[in-house]
């Protein structure tokens, strides 16, 4: 059974915190495994690539080539079914219209000293987007990783996807054909994020990485970042829904067990202050769970990390949902607006009873790439901003530079950098500080 | 002497990439001395951390107190001298008003569907920022990482600093003050990251880490990454200055050691079509040095990490200065603007004669924390958006619902997501797909 908490009981403090301390993950620690593979593709490069690739996924790519030609990208879009690939159109036209509005603006502006200030924003050059393969391997990922990075005129798009058995799941060659992937290579774990930031004989190396993986694509990211650009480490999806007692009990369940069929490690909580609603939608998802094609796995989600905590009114659950911080907030209640108002820390709202998560997932046109496990107390969805970047820009004019001139010599003098102090003062004329 | 290079020189292609891969810190592996470290505060909090700073910094914590009284802050602030305190205030103005046109705009409308799509920027809670002690405790970077967490608006803004033998630098703690930062703890290294990213009894922990440090903690930030936001890691520092024959060798050479002046791992480098200025400069640059206090520093990294690159014009230098990807770009030019556009991976450019990089550093306005070592390529300079983050909002009229629905479905569907699609149909009265 899900845990039951109430913020009216004498422990609820302790057993809140616990609830949020709970760790929903077996961490692996597999960081040396994976810095024994980055290591090896960084001296072997392709053949490296070759070799996990035959031990992983159990696929030649001597035989079958390491790049997926255009040829099957296009064969793979031509094979889907018109129904499908209409909702793929969809999704990608809604992503990119929501996206364009996300491009940053250049700043400059001239101040009264006559100092000029601003900044240019540019792409990065290259972009990697790592997909998982298997199971987990969903088109609709590689849309919102890829149609962000095509608005912010990113132009070279990579994509890795491990090809387990020599096969690719053809929906996602055709979610990459359609996004605009420009290069796709049937490779995957550790050895694809070193390929990627290292480059081989094959695969020229790219500036940033995104993109889901297991824990040793996790572990090899994140010995990655400093040589290239990573995004977030992704943690098992969840979900909060804030309900009253007008919120429908069969929208609620089908949304807790939307978040619960991904994973074993998902989790779905409601916060109510309805006694009624939890009593219904408690029996609402036993009902639809045993209905469900992914049963097993919805359902030890559910009894594993599922929460229902009873509240005394939503808008005194505004602090708990902060505290939570999760990836997904519903909000089915009568005020849902100004509910949403008041949240701090969420990675993405979903106002009132017809907005239910799934549709963000695929054709709301926000982004589906959400800060997990905590991490919207610091970090955002995927943007069109994760792959751009800002240059600063500063002009003085020799009259600004003679106003200012004097306060950096004093700052550098106090911080002993005299050739700091020097470089303006042979621009000024001023006697340099220096040596103090 | 530094390292020279011409484009016409056959060679060229090879020795400019060397040239790029050649490192220039020794890289220390200290992932398993932070890792103990981080463990040991975690189960020992405030103990250990009075255990580590007796270790490293030779300072008796319990007798001293963990944190610095607000009383201490405020005799620092009243010991400096008048100038010095004028010029941290002018400085601390200037990156206020410049980051407050950072600050970002929220977004919220409604489509022809009826969806209603958008985002909402909030501040981090807590920031943790980290100031490394000893000779290396900079005024100024207290105020660039404070002034615009304070600007984003974050409540409460915490800064660890160690105190060798005892003393921190006042000028720290001054700047500390002037820019409100709410909480100064005296303890630095892996163990005050690892205070600040789970919390001891007297340090309750943070959102965000910012701020440089040394190898421990660097390690210790990549490790806690996750738990806590962090921002980049920062390597030494670097300026390329791209000069025609207009530029005054002198600037040139003072900026250069500006640069130099820093460490020993340091890098300056000169990118010119002019002969004639690079004679100069160098002549310039060898009789500045010994006039120099820290001569030694900045002649080891002029020796050992400068360069003199000869191109044929400064529009041809442009792709190299991208595969560069300097912190700190200057470009002393008849068309400096018009070179300035074309750029598009640089930390900062710094635009003219007039515009010595050591403005940038102290009063321009513009943040100094910049992205090191060809981290320009996918990466920016700190601003207020990295204490801020974006919810994204999303909310559909039945109706809106009732038109994305079907779609929505479809991609479930392919996914194997049944439960997302009954999250869907269970709303439109639509038959669910599932199953297939």
């Amino acid at each position: 059974m899900p845990i039951r908490l109430d913020t009216a009981s004498a422990d609820f403090a302790q057993r809140f915190a616990e609830f949020l301390a709970s760790k929903r993950e077996v961490s692996v620690d597999v960081n040396d495994k994976a810095a024994a593979i980055i290591a090896d593709v960084r001296a072997r490069g392709d053949a490296a690539l070759t070799d996990y690739s035959r031990t992983f996924d159990r696929v030649d790519l001597a035989a079958l080539g390491l790049r997926v030609p255009d040829a099957e990208l296009d064969a793979a879009l031509a094979s889907i079914d018109a129904e499908t690939r209409a909702a793929l159109e969809l999704a990608k036209a809604r992503i990119e219209s929501h996206h364009a509005r996300q491009r940053p603006a250049d700043d400059s502006y001239t101040d009264a000293l006559g100092v000029t200030l601003g900044h240019r924003w540019t792409s990065v050059d290259a972009v990697g987007l790592y997909v998982p393969g298997g199971t987990a391997a969903y088109p609709s990922s590689v849309l919102m990783n890829a149609v962000p990075a095509k608005v912010a005129g990113v132009p070279r798009i990579v994509m890795v996807v491990p090809a387990p058995d020599g096969v690719i799941a053809p929906l996602v060659l055709a979610a990459a054909k359609l996004a605009g992937v420009h290069e796709v290579y049937r490779v995957g774990g550790a050895q694809a994020v070193a390929a990627l930031a290292y480059g081989t004989e094959t695969i020229a190396p790219v500036d940033k990485i995104v993109g889901p993986g297991n824990a040793f694509v996790a572990a090899a990211k994140r010995q990655v970042f400093g040589k290239v650009g990573i995004d977030m480490i992704a943690g098992p999806s969840e979900v909060l829904i804030l309900a009253d007692g007008t919120a429908s009990a069969d929208f609620v369940a089908a949304d807790l067990l939307a978040q619960a069929e991904h994973d074993t490690a998902a989790q779905s909580i409601l916060v109510t202050d309805s006694d009624e609603l939890a009593a219904h939608v408690t029996a609402a998802v036993e009902d639809m769970l045993a209905r469900l094609p992914r049963e097993e796995i919805a359902r030890a989600s559910w009894r594993d990390h599922g929460a229902i905590i009873k509240v005394e009114s939503l808008d005194a659950a505004i602090a708990l949902v902060d505290r939570v911080a999760p990836e997904h907030l519903e909000i089915h209640a009568a005020d849902a607006d100004a509910l949403a108002a008041k949240v701090r820390h969420a990675g993405a709202i979903f106002i009132g009873a017809f907005t239910p998560e799934a549709i963000g997932d695929y054709v709301g046109g926000s982004n589906h790439v959400l800060p997990t496990a905590r991490s919207a107390r610091f970090s955002s969805g995927l943007s069109v901003l994760d792959f751009m970047k800002r240059t600063s820009i500063l002009k003085c004019a020799p009259d600004a530079l003679a106003v200012l001139g004097p306060a950096a010599m004093r700052l550098a003098a106090a911080e002993r950098l005299d050739a700091h102090g020097r470089s303006v003062a042979i621009r000024t004329n001023l006697p340099p500080e220096g040596g103090q």
